[in-house]
């Protein structure tokens, strides 16, 4: 264990992320001292059951006070309300982030609550799973994972050196964007997915002539990889989908535009479209496969049981 | 090992699903005698290399000729020709079974070329994973999964009963339905999934604000999901399209009608109507991992790495 990134590490929200960095923090000695708070005093008991960290704290401002590190890790929608009520709390040349899947939106609503002195430097992990809760946290979940942070032009550049190495320390890949870039890439690689998919989901389960018993039973077939993703967490999503707004309706467009070409395709018996097409995008599974984003591994490495 | 199903199995076709079966009928004998034959005589010696049957024919005539069971794996758009070509070497009682993801287009498309005295038992098995040809088989593919049979209503019952034999023993679950509810159904839960999969990938592909590299780098968040879809067999799948038109096309819109509202929804920040689907959807991710049709593990039981 090398030395800490940070003295004092305060966790403000602790679910799925927040108990995953906690679980770093302690385990890679990113930090002397991690402090959690979270709004329900519920979760705030399973967090201390799980021992994910050094001091339990109901209100963040308590956890915030003398911590070098402030990480937000609330719901998109939550994380102004949640940085108005801890900024008084914050000590001078503390940094302040979060780990929200939307940046503009979330500097936005942030910014403007953080004193002169403390530094703010979003980040953004791009890693999750379909759970959530601090049950649901796990250290892996970062690794080679990358982690975008979207720092202003006049931000210092040694406290986002330290954010940098505090998710290099949890096995994370750091690059850095303007807010506005990181809300277009992620519209198309993950929110505009994740819309289809709750869609398709929504829409399979509202036929009539089809009963959800056969949807569930025969979803193997491709349906069921869509369910994983709309199961994730509903608060969280609506609050992406609401706060990158322009970006996801942008991509939104150009996604049903090409699937009416498709739609023509099929309606007029145009197969050399569709093979056409079927075949580039084989290749750029291939290119995922190649920068190590997913296994290699048929069906994602599924179980095949031997037998039922 | 119990007593075979079929003295003598022929199957024409040697991918992922023909390896597949050919690896059940050897390992738990469901078979005295496996013939094989395939078009390409690369495949045909690569089936041999790899020791998946008893015998190898250029010609699927030959490899049928005194077969008990006769499974066509070939693209949809094939069956036709293909059982034109084999039709004057069955045997009388021959049953001749298929596994093509459509089954009205598949019995229009055979039915007239099938012998009197011969059965015709169009079958359908539900499983299956983004690689393909006979390396990419093996025999656990089927476990737990369906077997749609749609058999007509004059076929002869004990054909249907040892066609659901054979599919038992290699360890799928056996369903019989109409050949026009079976294309509605897996419509809904593999055509509209696969589409949209490949469409989005597509989308993603030709952004000028986003790079392709970024799209790859960045696909953990969601996009990488539809990337394994996107990654099936071209030719299948621009079969399977062309040949299931009409409830691709009702479900498409089905699809695009609810999109719209989504769209909509975002547009004019109704949080309520997204976080009410997205609390729906999650149930029926519950209800697939409760039918035992995927794994409860976070993330498809992906692996993740101790560090990178």
């Amino acid at each position: 264990m090398s030395e800490p990134v940070v003295e004092r590490l305060a966790l403000i929200g602790i679910g799925l992320i927040g108990a995953s960095i906690a679980l770093n923090a302690r385990e890679k000695g990113l930090a002397r001292h991690v402090a959690i708070s979270t709004r329900s005093a519920e979760t705030l008991a399973r967090a201390q059951a799980l021992g994910l960290g050094d001091s339990y704290h109901a209100e963040a401002a308590e956890a915030v006070r003398d911590a070098d590190l402030v990480i937000l890790s609330v719901p998109v929608g939550a994380c102004g309300a949640v940085t108005a009520g801890l900024a008084g709390a914050l000590k001078p040349g503390a940094i302040v982030s979060d780990v929200g899947s939307v940046k503009g939106a979330v500097i936005a609503a942030m910014a403007p609550h953080i004193p002169a002195g403390v530094h703010f430097v979003p980040a953004h992990p791009l890693a999750g799973t379909e759970h959530s809760g601090p049950d649901a946290g796990f250290a892996e979940l970062f690794v080679n994972r990358w982690c975008i942070l979207t720092p202003g032009e006049e931000t210092d550049v040694a406290a986002v050196e330290t954010t940098r190495r505090f998710w290099q320390g949890c096995g994370a890949n750091v690059e850095t964007m303007t807010a506005e870039h990181h809300d277009l890439v992620l519209a198309i690689v993950s929110h505009v997915p994740h819309l289809i998919a709750y869609n398709i989901v929504g829409t399979a389960a509202d036929l009539e002539t089809v009963t959800q018993s056969e949807v569930v039973k025969f979803s193997a077939s491709g349906f069921r990889d869509f369910t994983r993703i709309a199961a994730s967490d509903p608060t969280m999503w609506r609050d992406v989908f609401l706060t990158n707004k322009d970006a996801v309706l942008e991509m939104l467009a150009r996604f049903s535009e090409d699937l009416a070409l498709l739609q023509r395709a099929i309606r007029w018996g145009d197969g050399d479209t569709l093979f056409d097409l079927f075949t580039r995008t084989r290749a750029i599974r291939r290119g995922i496969i190649q920068a190590g984003q997913d296994t290699a591994q048929p069906d994602f490495g599924r179980e095949h049981p031997k037998k039922a």
